[in-house]
């Protein structure tokens, strides 16, 4: 392993990092709020660290499949053990352990907090919470590259590491275009779903907060009760409409921007994900309707969101689904396992894995009677090769492995089974709420440190598709290249 | 499709059935109960009926897997209708969905009750309901493949069909030899457990009842209480040994008589089982010492009768497991998905279907850093076909998707989550009890008929490998030959 090209780009991702902090710190300054201090002690701190790194000199310029995996691997470690700075100087999350983890949770996507009483918090710093979706959303790392020309041709080996979904394609050829497409797309997105909800009446500063968490599918909030506390049929459908979105691979976005409106309609995997979501909404709201709601038009209300937010694992509430009856519960536990769409900044196993494990299944039995026929699995047309099929299946019982063996570690602390397990797969599905402690009105804070600890990781092992970040977990990751 | 020759040969299950009722009939006369009379009615219905189907003109011999999928899965559906006769007729358990979801749990060794109070039946009933598992357990048709030359070649195609597990070796060439050593095997074990439980201070009725119970893995018992009535750690222990025992893979036995010791300590799935059944008693003996039990001996020994009852998918319990510590509970649960090894009489997902998705996983990880290698999966040095690895990866998905979708639906009756689960899986997994109101001292008596139709449907499904029920399911199989 080349261990000093891998400081070295830690090192510009910390000074990247850095700068980004430049836009809390603005927002501190402008609230004259005395937690900006915190910001530029942060701010120091990185560059301090991030500047020796950076000069780290090479041996060689190589860079291999093994520096791109402890460079994703790290650089979201680093990232969240630094970007927790503020939260431990400011004094708003005092508990370094808690403070790492809510900024874990933050870069992750995840939405899980272990604050109980977040309005107290100054809002400088619930901006940063909130920009770490942002960032974390469409991967530090694909921002990283856009504005590393130094890594050049190796820059495609992080983002492969690093981005969502089994087959990752490049839209254009050269991967620092690709990355600026990417990346426009997601400004616009945020631009739009900004102004949308300041038509509703939020501040500059509440729209901004919560369309960082829309669309990076996050979940933080300004509020306690999350969404629920705008009361407001209108914000409720721009933010369940900025869900669905932020939940579709974003390359399609470059297709229709290019009028190919066809190949946007035929893509199966958007279809598959909006059938489901539809599904979802339609039995809820079947099952809400006469029991918890007397209107259908709530119950409806009521529905989408919560699916719709859960679906795309970004985890924003408006109803407290601990009291809905069992059938909605456990619909809603089933779609923690689902995702967004491949390229998409949701988390969890994504639609286009389940699609491909479902066609799996169809075709075993379409061989029991043609037990000689040869039949690839195909999405829109196209074979997929046997190997990515393996890795799907592999992807999927890993996923099912580190849920369970999760669960039985969470169980520890002697909570309630639906406790643990919803914990585990709310962190590792990178939603954020679960079930009953962890349900929707509750939140992370009565964990013991190691299991907080052990959240973390299962957020950071969702994030990054599994396979990346356990590859540190195995010794011939760290022997020495012959 | 062949319909006649379907036919005929249900008719002669419904014959031998019949006959295999005399033992139940002769144990109600031995008791002089008046229940002996619903055993004769019952045989003379299936005579009947069976005497019709079997004398069934045909037009053809042929014979080919959808003739063997219907000759199983409806062999089990009419022994399990016709064989809860008994309980309508005597009034045991007068309502029919009732008793014929006592009678499908019997047959595929489930051992799920619907009885609040199993000690006011008469014996030769009790007899009966228990004489099932033993039935179930080397599967009817491997008894009738035994006894019924007619099938002659085909034979092993409906043994193919309902064998556990995902390679089905022949021990011995032929079909017919085959099934008399598994027979063998399957007697001298019953016979050996019957005179230790003897030993113990059981009469031969008791001695019987609860060995067919365990060597089929079943787990109907003649106690409410199940085994925890004898309160007897000789019996405890006896029974343990047998059904860890049980769920053995019986070809092994043969091996052993044969004197090839070495290749059966060197057997991976056995390895494999073993080990994960002494890691589930160990970490569940420590939280119980302390939590639950003040001495390690009584954590040990309940620790051990319950991780071997829930491993190999028995199902009888010594101890009320729904008040031990989430932790416990959680890893009971998770052993309900695990289950005995291929070619045992246990249900569940199967060991070596649990080591080869594990090899799956592993050999992804090598993939990474070796993306050229070809890398064939092996169990006990020998190459796994590919296309058999594709059949282990989409009976794991189709398990979790049942699993999954039945929890859903039978969350319908608003119970708790994990009722729901429970009952899903120790259904499906041809278990017995589950949690909550399906838990250890509990039974399934206050869900609805449909739900109580559905849970039969999941113990066939089970019992029968997945693929074979549901491809009755599918409308192909229905479609006219060309």
């Amino acid at each position: 392993m080349n261990y000093r090209i891998v400081a070295k780009i830690l090192g510009s991702i910390l000074i990247y990092e850095s700068f980004l902090m430049i836009i809390p710190l603005a927002v501190s300054v402008f609230y004259m709020e005395s937690s900006y201090m915190a910001f530029i002690i942060t701010m120091l701190i990185m560059i301090f660290f991030g500047v020796i790194l950076k000069n780290t000199p090479l041996n060689s310029n190589t860079m291999k499949l093994k520096e791109g995996f402890a460079i994703v691997s790290f650089g979201w470690l680093i990232s969240s053990l630094f970007g927790c700075f503020p939260f431990i100087i400011s004094g708003a999350i005092p508990f370094p352990i808690d403070a790492f983890f809510e900024t874990v949770s933050g870069f992750t996507t995840t939405g899980a907090s272990i604050l109980t009483d977040i309005e107290s918090l100054p809002k400088g710093i619930l901006f940063w919470r909130s920009f770490t979706h942002w960032i974390g959303g469409m991967g530090i790392l694909v921002f990283t590259v856009a504005l590393l020309p130094a890594i050049g041709a190796s820059g495609f080996q992080l983002f492969k590491a690093e981005s969502p979904g089994p087959i990752s394609d490049k839209i254009v050829p050269r991967m620092k275009d690709t990355a600026k497409i990417l990346y426009t797309t997601y400004i616009i997105i945020t631009i739009a779903e900004t102004i949308l909800l300041m038509f509703g009446g939020l501040s500059l500063y509440e729209a901004l907060v919560h369309t960082f968490a829309t669309v990076g599918t996050g979940g933080f909030s300004t509020h306690n009760s999350s969404i629920a506390a705008f009361n407001s049929t209108y914000i409720y459908v721009v933010i369940a409409i900025f869900m669905f979105m932020s939940g579709v691979n974003f390359s399609l976005y470059y297709e229709l921007l290019k009028g190919r409106w066809r190949s946007v309609l035929k893509d199966e995997e958007l279809r598959f994900y909006s059938i489901l979501i539809l599904l979802g909404i339609v039995f809820v709201s079947i099952n809400l309707f006469g029991t918890i709601y007397d209107s259908a038009g709530e119950s409806l209300k009521q529905s989408l969101f919560q699916v719709v937010s859960i679906t795309t694992t970004t985890g924003y509430v408006t109803a407290d689904f601990d009291l809905w009856p069992t059938f909605s519960k456990v619909l809603l536990f089933l779609l923690m396992f689902t995702g967004g769409c491949a390229g998409s900044t949701g988390g969890s196993i994504k639609q286009v894995r389940l699609l491909l494990v479902l066609k799996l299944v169809k075709r075993e039995f379409q061989k029991i009677f043609h037990p000689r026929a040869i039949m690839p699995l195909k999405i829109e047309g196209r074979s997929i090769p046997s190997d990515v099929v393996a890795n799907v299946s592999s992807f999927f019982t890993l996923y099912v492995m580190l849920f369970v063996l999760g669960t039985a570690v969470v169980s520890l602390e002697n909570i309630s089974m639906i406790s643990a397990a919803s914990a585990v797969a709310a962190t590792l599905g990178n939603i954020g709420p679960g079930f009953e402690i962890v349900g929707a009105t509750q939140n992370y804070s009565s964990f013991s440190a190691p299991i907080k600890l052990l959240l973390s990781f299962l957020m950071l092992a969702g994030r990054l598709e599994l396979f990346t970040i356990m590859t540190l977990l195995s010794p011939s990751f760290w022997k020495a290249e012959r």
